[in-house]
């Protein structure tokens, strides 16, 4: 994605999977696809190792967070997610002050 | 690490090696053991797949992000990084306003 100019607001989500989580994977696609069609929603990348992941979702501004986290699909995934999909999540809402890159993406 | 509680500040630094980054591991090594001998340090997450990576360091305000970019071991390593390891880089300094978790980490 490209980079963003400060502020606005990144959704760090950090988790674990449980062994077994079919339907993880369709699910995740669905929801970063709707995602996209979000207003305020600005970016998301991920990253995942063996059962862990990290994403960062990146936002407008804390409004545009609230209305995706009660959107009727994502409140059904994220039911899913903690019945059958995760071991463990963390979710921080951070608001982005000061960027900085270097070499080309 | 353990639940911080908001407020505080997270470093979010996503990053690429080079495909040769030799010394890497053991200077990023040092450079968490060293940081955890900072004032206002919190903790630091990381995951790594293939050539990227995502670090996650947590501090208590923005003095303590200073003083440690400012360190002066840690600006040789960042040349380093600049010079023989990292492909790209990009650190996003990010005020924690709010977090919840779900399950046992």
């Amino acid at each position: 994605m490209e980079s963003l100019t400060p502020p606005y607001y990144a959704v760090v989500f950090r988790s674990e999977l449980r062994d077994s989580a079919e339907g993880y994977a369709e699910a995740a696609a669905q929801m970063e696809a709707l995602a996209e069609t979000q207003p305020g929603y600005l970016g998301i990348e991920t990253l995942r190792s063996g059962n862990q992941g990290v994403s960062i979702s990146y936002w407008q501004d804390t409004d545009a967070i609230r209305s995706w986290k009660a959107h009727s699909e994502h409140l059904m995934a994220q039911q899913s997610g903690r019945q059958r999909w995760y071991r463990w999540y963390r979710v921080e809402i951070a608001h982005v002050e000061r960027s900085y890159d270097f070499g080309e993406f």
